[in-house]
């Protein structure tokens, strides 16, 4: 779950716990630890051919039909689209989506463009999804998240290029608290000494000059010999046959007043940190890579519709031939893995507890999307100098992704036009097709003229109309809902066990899918080897 | 030229001039502007055939000879070596190399392993070097520079995370500001308004709590239900059935005290900001693809010894066999561009003028070098969840730069164990190659104890002891020698033109030899066709 919502949501709730706190709020014993959080491989596989289903062929529910069948039990997935991955999802040409209450979409890529349509990257400190990339082979490419020469635009502004902002923000900040602390002004408990060497750090950071001034001509240079102006130039080193011209800085002011400082990119959540990695080839590999190993474990287009106990203490699945409308099916198991999305569950017919249910109905799928536009060249490349990375604006589409791969190639490329978060009034998730590519077009040559005469064309998915998804991720209204999910569905309500992103500290990322997936594993091997 | 050099530079040297100034200095019209500062693309092939000989297979010499025969003329390249690109060399199992006063030295890595000794990667918008790969067609992949996850090292204190200490100075640095303009302590133009908005983007870049201060057990995360602590865990989330446990945060005063200020890699030097770009395969790739297109104009072996005049006012260049040591050989030619490092111009037998003579030797070779150590598992990935960039050091080493490709593969790896600058002290530059592997391993164990368990083999390069290079890049003891130099080197010497990245303002990077190259060609052209 990237920064926007996260920032929007905090607005809206108090300040809540701790990791104390909440460590104590699950209020379970300490397991043996490992890169996935559960130690698996290390187990005994005696799971004895019991029969397991696993309901969700997303990233918890593959890799849960994965572990499991590596314990030693029967076990079948069954997801309800034709392919794996839930919102692990890569487009290709050819590829054909209907969302909820809107035509059918076709993919119109060239051969070899692809889109990343939900799950894009991995941090680098996720080691259950970078263990299962290693384990199956899958060649790891850099994802540049962090670009200085992408812009950040705020609307009724020119683009300006990250780098700008950053460089002024470090000036202005450095030159403010240096000047202070050389006036003594400080009520801290700095030694003298220690205040000149902060001031030398604050002058390198920010490039102050020696009366402690970020210079407002932009020259901040250090070496003469070696130019080097961390805001840019107007025009390049070399070119002229000059040194180049620096840009130069905005005032602080304007900064403040422009409201820059909420679009500014340097909010360093971890999980965005550098270094970023992603399958070489679309993300879609890694789901890919599960379901070639599960085989003919996992069954497509079974849609669930009933989970009911049995009187022997199993569970009965009732689920349709969701593309044919064909006949219910009913299958038995001694236990059940849910990694359907909760509030979808909480619409199935089941026999759930009632604080089960009441859980499952805590959280809600976010309104977030995307939506990819094929250009006929890497204008962005080729005529703005950016590989890569991510520009921001205040406009609605929030965010644009250029690829991550094929740097300076000729030809075309798929760059994602819009990535919106928390979009309850629906100002993307409510519109039409070509309205989402008309709006996506209009507010992305704002920061890029190019737009109308490289386009060639689109293809968007709103989450929360995506079925069997209805949402980006699980956001909550409150963190009292988020701890009520969290406690109740880590438990199982009898023979069913629940598992998803959702139901982990990572929210939103496949990493959490797997941590949950790798518990939810150790918890009902467990059980069942106690029986 | 990376940072370190260019900040030990700096306090040596008084700040100097400014943009305006350089630009007056070289006292040039503006030529055409294009994206390698001279536009060469649409002048007209009027070389008719003019023999230009050029010195130096460089990326300086390479691009010139290139860019020269596009232009009609029959032009011919001198290098040295047996192979295309000086100090843009990508060292392989194979390689052989002896360095100045010692014994020679094969490169023992497996195949697929290679290690870019000189030149390692470009800045993204140094778009002479980037058009021409773009032009071979070559695949470019990125180069993760900023890796928050590598480490920060004070020698005789534990290794930490970039991210651990970038999060602690924001953290430390917006918490002081902060209350100081909460107090209104501050004697600058600020308002009210804009006093609070400085507030709310110091709370959010410093992670801040509702008393401004930064919070001191380090839990920072802002949202409940998305635990993200950007300094980093000693437990990630999921691990234990629990959020994780957040390190906590260092004092201001030991920060300062233990001297990583000097260390922190947010000196935002705008080549080395993010996204860098890199050759698939191998910086040579670029070398080898001028070579292809010169085909039998680039002569190997080629050793330079005497630059003269001839009587028609063209000039004659005697060479001999580097390798066989055979008798000398003449060429002659109406123009001629010297590409070789100036440092080794001036020791050749000419007839240049004095002023020429004495500009030439206002530089210096800089003693900089890598080593690369080949491990035989990449545990800097798999253990330290790091992926590319580079960790720093106050040890002499200076700098671990980790792979920039293959993540996540199994196998052999090679690190660059070492990367180190001006060295004048010889601490690693008059070690013999024993020592050297050593000093690398000694050090390197301090960052990454796995080093003697996991390490293969090595391959070390320090470049005033290689042949036909004698330095990393040319350095100025001061900024009067580098204004005499590029002031004077120019201009002609009669029909002897110079070009290098020592002759423009990007010096140590390749884009500073193309855009020397191109201007040299654009200025040399000019007077060609103006015969």
């Amino acid at each position: 779950m990237p920064s926007l919502t996260r920032r929007q949501f905090v607005t809206r709730v108090a300040r809540f716990g701790g990791a104390a706190a909440f460590a104590a709020m699950f209020g379970l014993e300490l397991l043996a630890r490992d890169r996935g959080g559960f130690k698996l491989e290390g187990r005994a596989p005696r799971g004895r051919g019991r029969r397991v289903l696993v309901l969700g062929g997303g990233p918890a529910g593959l890799a849960t039909a994965y572990q499991l069948r590596k314990l030693g039990y029967d076990c079948s997935l069954l997801e309800a689209r034709q392919r794996p991955g839930g919102r692990n999802w890569t487009v290709r040409g050819g590829t054909a989506e209907t969302e909820l209450g809107l035509p059918a979409q076709r993919c119109g890529f060239d051969a070899g463009q692809f889109f990343n349509a939900g799950a894009m990257r991995f941090s680098h400190h996720h080691r259950t999804a970078l263990d299962y990339c290693r384990e199956f082979g899958l060649e790891l490419v850099p994802f540049p998240q962090f670009n200085e020469a992408a812009f950040v635009h705020v609307d009724g502004q020119p683009p300006r290029r990250i780098r700008e902002f950053s460089a002024d923000w470090r000036g202005h900040v450095g030159e403010l608290l240096a000047k202070v602390i050389r006036r003594d002004a400080l009520d801290v408990p700095l030694t003298a000494e220690d205040g000149e060497k902060l001031i030398a750090y604050l002058r390198a950071e920010g490039r102050l000059d020696a009366s402690l001034t970020y210079p407002r001509n932009g020259d901040t240079s250090l070496d003469p010999t070696y130019l080097d102006h961390p805001r840019g130039y107007t025009v390049g080193p070399g070119n002229d046959d000059g040194p180049g011209t620096p840009t130069a800085p905005e005032s602080l002011e304007k900064l403040l007043r422009a409201g820059y400082g909420t679009l500014h990119p340097y909010d360093h959540e971890l999980n965005e940190q550098s270094t970023m990695l992603t399958p070489s080839g679309g993300m879609d590999r890694l789901a890919h890579a599960f379901a070639e190993r599960l085989g003919p474990a996992l069954l497509y287009g079974r849609e669930v519709r009933e989970i009911r106990r049995t009187a022997d203490g199993g569970v009965r699945v009732v689920h349709t031939d969701a593309a044919a409308g064909g006949d219910a099916q009913t299958a038995f198991a001694d236990f059940c893995v849910v990694t359907l999305p909760p509030h979808l569950t909480a619409r199935l017919q089941t026999d759930f507890a009632a604080p089960t249910l009441a859980a499952l109905r805590k959280g809600r799928g976010e309104h977030a999307g995307k939506i990819a536009l094929q250009f006929k060249r890497r204008f962005w490349e080729e005529d703005d100098d950016i590989y890569g990375g991510r520009s921001l604006t205040t406009q609605p589409i929030s965010q644009i992704y250029y690829p991550f791969d094929g740097f300076g190639a000729r030809g075309k490329a798929v760059v994602i036009g819009a990535y919106h978060m928390s979009d309850p009034q629906g100002i993307f998730s409510e519109l039409t097709l070509p309205e989402r590519e008309r709006l996506a077009l209009e507010q992305g040559a704002k920061l890029h003229p190019q737009y109308p005469a490289e386009f060639d064309n689109a293809f968007s998915v709103e989450w929360h109309r995506v079925r069997y998804s209805e949402g980006a991720w699980i956001a909550w209204d409150n963190p009292a809902d988020y701890d009520v999910m969290q406690r109740t569905l880590s438990e199982p309500d009898g023979p069913c066990y629940f598992a998803g992103d959702w139901l982990s500290p990572i929210t939103g990322w496949q990493a959490g899918a797997f941590v949950s997936a790798h518990r939810t594993c150790a918890r009902l091997h467990a059980r069942a080897t106690a029986l």
